[in-house]
């Protein structure tokens, strides 16, 4: 189970058994794009005969609609014909194929595929150099980068060029490589380090991914020995327009920028009076004649914030700065936004800055690294939460589908409102941040790996129902062996066991951890395993205001912060009201005394007690199932999974003792069943 | 206010100023040791003219009590004959005139002085390279270290002479020059790095201080290639040997080795099932021909203890490991033991080791640096706190001086019980972690070096007032430029505002901080600032348990970990009863509601808030005074303390709002006079 270039690599949710089923197969590729070479690699690959003319498989490049990325399935003489819209397409459609696991038309229903996001990408927070505190990789927990080594682009980039070919599995079609957080080695990328990013760019080109770049605002101080980098300074925006057009000489499908500004210490138009958007279309407009697109970050907020400042209210940062600049960002201005109010933690409601931009292109940006959701040393499968996330109604129904729009909708132009060029731009798409290092596994946790896939996926197609996305990646990723030339097969109880541990785990890690809403009860800068009072005195505006009578944050209309005010209707009224704000983000919207009753009937305290308690039975269920796999699935596999639950299953424990003895200390009420808190 | 050899560094208590008076003063320095040139050289540098006969002052070096160190003070015709034991009491006799500020007859009565303790050691706990979290030198707050730069020992030892000779003028005879943790690089200061330690002996030697080593008990494996480091195994004996034998070759005036064995991870003779007696006296045997010591640290705990174990208690663990082992260890080892249970906290009792082991020659370990008592951002002269260390009686009375042994005399050897050798060797000595670095104040906080300096003082003379010890630091740092050839002259406004700020400031310290005798509520890892609960669920043992009915850790043989139980009475009675345990150390002992009434009629949770509030005003007034100053302190000085004093006021202000916000909320009990509380 390993790829041919990097023996010591698993190869994923790719492995030969994965294309098995094709060895032999007929298959025509037609096409010129350089694409359609790609595909005819590919099926080479798998072992299936190329041909001319009669073909199992017919993959056809009509050139139809170029850009548009969709195509046809349909049947003729009970064989498969792909009609592709451009060599894009004829990519995804043979992905689509191998994603089957057959090539029979019953497996291939007439339908045409296209994505719902024409932006699907995945941002890497690596350095170039390793950070003394954060490791090469910042939030990575998979060893060191897959792009740099040593101080330089590496010279051996066939480990990026596997991992475009996962990625184009999945549908993935953009790739930021570097961190926001732009150090002063990274920076250079932009400039004496081009050459290098011609050749990641040249890495990702035959999988229908390009390249972007994470750029530091102070760019032309720091890189072009300026004054200033004021956006409305005419010098800058020369600065800009050179730097930019020596990186599409060098890299003439360069995707574009991502910028983090005025954000956590990252230099930002504010230091010269400018606002967010003078800071976006500067870089917009040098981007504008190239094609190219500016992922301007909404994640701007006070970071220094007293934490005996009852008045200022992190969740509401985002709004406040950027919905009043709606409408004032360039076309080829992305804004993309985290998708809740506070910073990916494993519960939020999403962010209202969705709800409140139409005539701006917005992102919603996904973590797939697990930062705050176990960092891949817990099993922690995040298609269910992504899925909630993207199929949210911001304005409506609170249950069930009217059609109303969605999250998926808006980030893909189609929210109400929306102003023409948004609508023909497609919206901003989806983000996300990658979980990906040099590990032999590429997740550091193989069954992280689920979570990469389910990115891609949902990014395709937010409507998957995600435990459905999550059984295509097992059946791809533990195919058996043996389904050479016939259907792809895989274990039943290989199949039964991955379902059981991850189907529910982001659920089981919200459980032993923080529920209710409540955030950042994490230790202090790593962010791994419980603090509750961690962040409580911080300047990082993440408090939970925890004492001996109750805990939450008010943030109502009537009482508290009045950040639910940000929220349209229906959500406004529904998260005002104690009676019909969701148990699972009281916290977030409500201070309640212990012993508010849930719907379900039980107190907050006791709700504590017995998640958290439940929380760890599951964990120890997993352990239990995984065990019952030994010999199903990749000794190496089933070995580092087995280490990593263990340490899911202590730290879990951990989890459920901390928050509970603090919560017994603080509250003094029993636990209803008797159980030990210490 | 520079010295020569380093323009830019502070003279600390030796400027030009301070030895004025003896510009002019014929002086006879009689002795033909090594050290008598020192002094002829220290009488040069002041202005002095060395003459054979009649002299305004006369130091002979009688040679009449080898190693004794003391000298007698007397007056021929009116001028001043101090007859010396060696050559270092000649040392100590010229800084002895020197301190006094004058050579008249009325400021030196005749007495005969010799120091309390024959080892008075400074342990730098710096690493010759940079580690990655704690920097150079590990709880440093000074810079980097004054003996190794990029990865070497420096070639310019200047600075190491100038710090030997500020060491003299205190009465320090002994350094240890690298980290008890003792990592991969600097465990090779025993072998390959022995020629530079000779060349930082060669610094020392001059001022009659002998140079030791922190080394690893693992050297026999890292170093040696050997396949253990088992104590009894006769070719790790014979290692040792042979090591020791290269360092005295080296430097036949070697001190000996500081070693932290079996302690927060480093390698120790557990790991053999030998105990900690195998371990000393493997070393002192490898040292005792060539007349060295072992200083080998008590400081032994589990620092991976379960926090929900509350039958372990961390305070017992130095006296469980080590009262057994007593009159095991070989003559020329030292058990360093830090002088309170736990670790350099602000306040603690004094450890029950030292009034265990009577055959045992016993060493108390300070800390100078201000690892818990503000890390040398905060004016905090700890003289107080060592002099009340050194003057507890173990074995009463309570109160006042009946003539009962003290911590000093046990260290001095002369404690109940001694052996003969113990007695013989006059004990151990005292011990501490300097607060040196490469800064140009040499201590970061200017007013630190009042610290250094009096623990040199103490170590010498613990009956000394610490005011006293205080007002002798600012006559020698402050001295007036303009005392030439008069006796020494002070700004009076300088010697008043000096003494507001620093006198009562380790109480001030400890009461914004962490009254009562509860410690460790401090952010984990770099321990500066509050943290509440920062190591209440951490594996290092160190908890306060508080909830929302009280606080405190049961520490009493009736109901709690019986850690009381280890002291002699009365100790272990006063300690027992909560009539008569003292308010500072209430906490430490016992686990009371909020509202236990104090001696002073004021609860717990009150005295929490009040002194709270009290030590804050304290620094505000600290601010004030020093403010006074500007113009009548050095400009370097005054700007370094501003700014200090700037963040200590702010670090103290949050200490007071995080510490009373937490008990505000814990207990509900609202301040009795109405201040804010968050």
């Amino acid at each position: 189970m390993t790829t041919p270039d990097h023996p010591s690599v698993h190869p994923a949710w790719l492995p030969d058994a994965a294309t098995a089923f094709l060895h032999g197969r007929t298959v025509l590729v037609a096409g010129d794009g350089p694409l359609a070479e790609t595909v005819r690699g590919e099926a080479r690959r798998a072992g299936a005969t190329l041909v001319d003319g009669d073909a199992d498989l017919v993959l056809r490049d009509t050139g139809a609609v170029p850009g548009g990325e969709g195509f046809v399935v349909a049947h003729r003489d009970g064989r498969l014909d792909v009609a592709a819209d451009d060599d894009a397409a004829l990519l995804h459609a043979w992905f689509h194929v191998v994603r089957s696991g057959t090539t029979d038309a019953a497996g291939h229903p007439d339908a045409r595929h296209e994505p719902a996001h024409a932006l699907r990408m995945l941002d890497h927070w690596d350095n170039v150099d390793v950070h003394p505190v954060m490791g090469q990789v910042e939030r990575g927990y998979s060893g060191g980068s897959i792009f740099y080594a040593d101080g330089h682009v590496r010279e051996d980039l066939s480990r990026v060029e596997q991992y475009a070919r996962l990625l184009a599995a999945t549908g993935v079609n953009r790739v930021a490589i570097n961190n926001v957080n732009v150090h002063a080695r990274e920076a250079r990328l932009l400039t004496d380090g081009l050459p290098d990013v011609a050749r990641v760019a040249a890495a990702f080109r035959p999988w229908g991914i390009r390249v972007h770049l994470s750029v530091s605002f102070a760019s032309p101080i720091v890189l072009g020995g300026l004054p200033t980098s004021d956006p409305l300074d005419p010098g800058v925006r020369a600065w800009w327009a050179d730097a930019v057009a020596r990186v599409y000489a060098a890299i003439p499908d360069f995707g574009g920028f991502v910028v983090k500004a005025d954000s956590e210490g990252q230099p930002g138009p504010f230091a010269y009076g400018r606002d967010h958007a003078d800071g976006a279309n500067l870089l917009a407009r040098a981007l504008a004649p190239h094609g190219g697109t500016v992922h301007w970050r909404a994640f701007v907020y006070n970071h220094t914030q007293d934490w005996r400042d009852r008045s200022t209210d992190r969740a509401r940062a985002a709004y406040d700065h950027f919905a009043p600049l709606d409408g004032r960002f360039d076309e080829n201005v992305v804004v993309q936004v985290k998708h809740g109010p506070m910073d990916f933690q494993t519960r939020e409601p999403v962010s209202p800055v969705l709800a409140a931009m139409p005539r701006t292109r917005l992102a919603v940006e996904l973590q797939v690294t697990q930062e705050y959701t176990g960092q891949q040393r817990h099993a922690c499968y995040l298609g269910p939460w992504w899925s909630e996330i993207l199929r949210f109604r911001p304005w409506g129904p609170v249950e069930g589908d009217d059609g109303s729009p969605t999250v998926s909708d808006v980030v893909g132009g189609a929210g109400p409102g929306a102003s023409p060029q948004v609508a023909a731009a497609r919206g901003g798409g989806i983000a996300a941040v990658s979980n990906v290092g040099d590990d032999a596994f590429w997740t550091g946790h193989p069954l992280a790996q689920a979570n990469l896939y389910a990115f891609g996926r949902l990014a395709w197609d937010p409507t998957l129902d995600p435990t459905a996305v999550l059984d295509e990646w097992v059946a791809l990723t533990f195919a058996s062996p043996s389904s050479a030339s016939a259907d792809r097969t895989v274990d039943p109880d290989v199949r039964a066991g991955v379902h059981a541990v991850l189907d529910d785990s982001w659920r089981t890690y919200e459980a032993y951890t923080a529920p209710l809403g409540v955030g950042f009860m994490v230790n202090p800068g790593h962010h791994y395993g419980p603090s509750v009072d961690g962040y409580e005195y911080s300047p990082w505006g993440t408090y939970h205001f925890a004492d001996r009578d109750g805990i939450g944050v008010d943030r109502t209309r009537a009482t508290g912060t009045g950040y639910i005010g940000q929220y349209p209707a229906p959500w406004r009224d529904v998260y005002e009201s104690l009676d019909t704000c969701p148990d699972e983000l009281l916290l977030f919207f409500h201070h309640v005394p212990y012993g508010h009753v849930l719907h379900d009937g039980t107190t907050v305290v006791q709700h504590v007690y017995d998640t958290h308690f439940a929380g760890v039975e599951r964990v120890e269920e997993y352990v239990r199932t995984w065990q019952g796999l030994r010999g199903a699935v990749d000794d190496a596999v089933f070995e580092r999974v087995t280490e990593r639950l263990a340490e899911q299953l202590r730290s879990a424990r951990e989890w459920r003792d901390q928050v509970c003895t603090y919560f017994l200390r603080a509250s003094g009420v029993a636990d209803a069943h008797g159980r030990t808190i210490y």
